[in-house]
Formats: C-alpha cells, structure tokens, sequence
C-alpha cells in the first residue's frame, strides 16, 4: 500500500514584496510530497529532473522518507525552471520565465515498487502524462485526486476532459472551476464538473479557504488569516499532498474524511506560505501541525442550539 | 428595552443580470429592520423619507411589528434614491443614480419611546449622522453596532474615526478595511482598527463568508453557497440587522454569542439575494430560518478527533 504522487519537480526563482530568491526547489510534486510526508508513510514520486538538481537537492525529499525511485534523472538536460512575481495582493503573480527543459519530453516510468499505489494524487502537469500514469497502473488506485490548472484548460481541453473521467476528487480554484463549466455560480459549477467524471470536487479559493461538494453535501472550511504571506507558490500543491496524504492514513475514503483532510490539507498550506519555497515544509514537525488543526477547529468551530 | 437601527429607508432601482427593478423600497434601515425582526420583537428605526415614500411602502416594515415612530416623513421633499447596475460576477456594480433627496438634510430624531435602546446599529450613513445619535442618547446603549463604506473613509474619514471610538463592533468589507487601515493582511488590518475604538471587527467577504475578531480571537464564517443571486443590494445590511437581532435576543454580548449572531446575520443576507430588494425578507417565516440556520451548521461543521 502506498501514495503516489506525480508531478513537477522543479527550480523556482520567486520575487515577493518580502524578497527574492535564487533557484530554489519547487515543483508541484516536491510540494505535495513533502505535505504528505507528515502524515502517511509511504509516499513515492514520479517526476524527472536533469542533471543539474543534484542529490543534495534530492535529499530533501528523502530526508522525509520520501521515495524517489521513481524520479528520473536525464544527465544531460535541465530541470524544469520556473519564475514569477507576485503582486502585493500576493494572488496575481506575473510568470517571467518557464523553460520546460527535461519537462518537455517527460514520459513516466512506473517502477515496479510502485504499482501497490492505493491513492494516487496526479499533480499539475500535462493530462496527457496524468493518463500515462493512470494507463501504467496495474491496479485501479482506490483513490485519485487530480490537480490542474487553467493553462492545460486553455491548451488541452479534451484530454483534460478524457483524464477527468478516471478521476475521484478534481482541486481546482474557483476561476478554473468557472472557465471549465462555464457557470458563474460555484454550485451549478460544481454540478456540471460532477458529471464530467469525478465524485468530488474541492474548489480552492486562496484565503478565503476551501468548498468540498460530493455526495449531495457541501462543506465550508476556512482559510486561517495570516499576518504575514511570504511565498504563496506551491500552497495549492501542500493543500493537495495534505489532503490525500490524510487519506491515505486513514484508509477511508468519504465525505466526513474528506472534510477533515481539506482542514489537514489547509494546515500543510498554511505552513507552506510562511517561508519561501519548501523551506517551512521540510522543518516541521508532528506537534506543530497538530496545533495548527486546533487552531482550525477553533477558528471554524460555533455551537447553535 | 429596544434595539433601534438608524439607516436610510429608500428607493432603489436595480438592474442585474437576471432582470431589472422599477423603483421599490431599499435602504440600509429597511433591510436591516426587516432582517432583525426575525429574532427581536422590539425593533425601532429611525430614518427620514419624502412625501412620495406612501403608507403601503411603510407599512411593509410595520407588518413586521417594526417602530416607525422615528421615521420622519418631510412631505415636501423625496425619498433618498439609488439606482445601479451589477455586474455578471454580482460582485462589483456600477452606481447609475445618487439623487439624497431628504437625506441630505438629515437631522436624526429620537422619539422619548426610543430612549430605552440597549442595541443600537448605525447603519450606513454620513459618520455626523450616526454621531448626533450617539449623542441624542440619554444612556450608553450595551452594544453599538456601525456599519459603513469607503465613501465616507475617502469624504469623512476624521468624523468616521471619531464614531468609531464609541462604538463596540465595526462591520465593513475586506477592501474597506484594507482602505482604513492601510495594511494587506486581514490579521494586520484587524489588529490596526481595534486599536481605533472598536472592540470587535467584522469583515464581510460576500460570497465567501465573513471573519470575526476580537477578545483576541478569530472566527471565520462560512457563507451558503447558491445556485442563483437575484439581487445582492441589502445583503451587507441583512447581515448587520441579523447580527444585532440575534444579539437583542440572547441580551448577552460576547465572542461566542457574536459568532452565532454572525451565522444568523449571514442566514438573513442568504435570504436577502435571492430575491429583488426586500421582497425576499418580507415573506419569511421562523422555520425557513430554522431550517437555514442547520444549513449553515452542516456547512461548516468537521470533527478531527
């Protein structure tokens, strides 16, 4: 049994109104494996870097137990680059440079230690490698979980629309959500996108949290208000790799759980935007986090009689 | 003991994407009123109308068992009128018609029957209008409540923060307390204006749901999400009137009563935009609320144990 999480692992070059970095790790799968890491064991990778990540690099992933067999290495080419700037909204961003590099040509290979994968999160990426993943499955996983974003809407529609029919749970923004059922309103968004293919559908709207439709129910779960956002990117990846990673521990897959892991998913985000890059994911520790449930519950929690 | 709301009692005429109005009855006191007395028997306003408003108008407030006795009705002059146009997100609107009318003369006074006010809402209104109430008060209300918007932080910000030291709660949405306290981050800007004189904030954040702060705490609540938008004019309103009426009702002020105050405040603006100005909240019943305020229960609620 294990979680298997594809997706982009990357350099990230990140202008905020609180700073600038250099290359940095980033990467939707990096982001989500490392949230995952907190509360399931048994999290493995698929992604391919170049040459240039360098194991140190790759040591942050498995300094959390993290398997990286599945990560492909091309010597001679370079990793997925990407940089940006954000607005002081800290939701607008300006994308100044995306070289795909190794990315371009990215064509997962599944090794075997990998097909026990019960729940697979098929990060941001090309749908037509996220029907690679699901097409190299020996086993129909007991649970996927689908992140895209409206670029692949734009440019791929219908392979998006192919993949969303093998999915469970699609994480979207709300913007997205919009532009793929052509509703403005979240709720008939939201009926149209649940008949596309997924049982569930979790909108995530930034700060202003999260909605959860499936099962002819809807929740609401907060985002906790943060003095200081100091890196958004890679808050919608921690949210997926929380989620799923909740789930996968556990080992239950409904709508009461569902809640509970976008509140687990929301933590791992929380935390993500406190520091540039992973830099806050891969220093934390089982006793902050499960303070910072309580500080969910808290801020969500009222009693009418 | 009485819970008065000062506030415009108006005509609106609204154009959204789902129709068009011809005058009908608005204003922030007639929302307000309407929503409060759903939850409180003693609710009194106090507004000013023309010679045109007409006993029919009026009277949709007095079938609620609303006190008129301190809208003053200026035979000669019109009643104050808006007119707008809401845009297909039903977020933003463009403002067609400002005509004050009888509210640009208005000398609020308070009926002796009114002087057993422990709530007072000062809904929004020019900041010297909301004072000379506080000021035509013989006893300190419990609780005052103050509603207001940019305009009057761009054409009145001085009198609007010397209000604000006298009252108890101030609601304003997400921009505005940006606006007013010149910081990004909803912790910051909270932490700013209740050092200004309020002890708790209120940001309403639409259809995404609305936070409370104070007593050194947060709570967010969730907004329903819906199908259809009708109308969002009064919602803001709505809200303010429900906060205060459950508040009236409970005749305990504190956090927790506030963040039950705030689901009923936000049950009360679910209802206000499904239909064209009032209409909608001059038809409810206890049990539509009831069965509203479970929604909202089942909306927001999780259990991580």
């Amino acid at each position: 049994m294990s979680l298997m999480i594809v997706g982009s692992v990357a350099f990230d070059a990140i202008e905020t109104p609180f700073g600038k970095t250099d290359k940095v790790v980033g990467g939707a799968a990096t982001f989500a494996g490392l949230a995952a890491s907190y509360l399931y064991d048994e999290v493995k990778l698929i992604g391919t870097v170049g040459g240039d990540f360098g194991k140190d690099n790759l040591n942050i992933l498995t300094a959390k137990g993290i398997d990286i067999d599945g990560i492909e290495i091309v010597d001679d080419q370079k990793t997925f680059f990407w940089s940006g700037k954000y607005h002081v909204d800290m939701n607008s961003r300006d994308t100044l440079t995306t070289e795909l590099n190794v990315l371009a040509d990215f064509d997962p290979k599944i090794p075997s230690s990998y097909q026990d994968c019960e729940y697979l999160l098929l990060g941001n990426l090309m749908p037509q490698v996220q029907m690679a993943v699901l097409d190299r499955l020996e086993t129909v996983p007991k649970l996927v979980v689908m992140d895209t974003m409206n670029y692949w809407m734009d440019v791929a529609l219908e392979d998006l629309k192919t993949v969303l029919k093998r999915v469970d749970v699609l994480a979207i923004n709300d913007g997205e959500a919009r532009q793929l059922s052509g509703e403005y309103s979240m709720v008939k968004a939201a009926e149209k996108i649940l008949q596309m293919g997924p049982s569930y559908l979790i909108i995530k709207k930034g700060e202003h949290g999260a909605l959860l439709f499936g099962e002819g129910q809807i929740f609401s779960a907060p985002a906790l208000p943060l003095a200081d956002v100091f890196d958004p990117t890679g808050a919608g990846d921690s949210f997926a790799g929380g989620f799923i990673g909740y789930l996968a521990h556990v080992q239950s897959v409904n709508f009461h759980n569902m809640k509970n892991a976008i509140i687990y998913g929301s933590a791992l985000a929380s935390f993500c935007v406190e520091k540039f890059g992973t830099e806050k994911l891969q220093q934390l520790n089982k006793e902050e986090i499960a303070h910072r449930i309580e500080q969910f519950v808290a801020l969500a929690k009222f009693e009418i009689k």
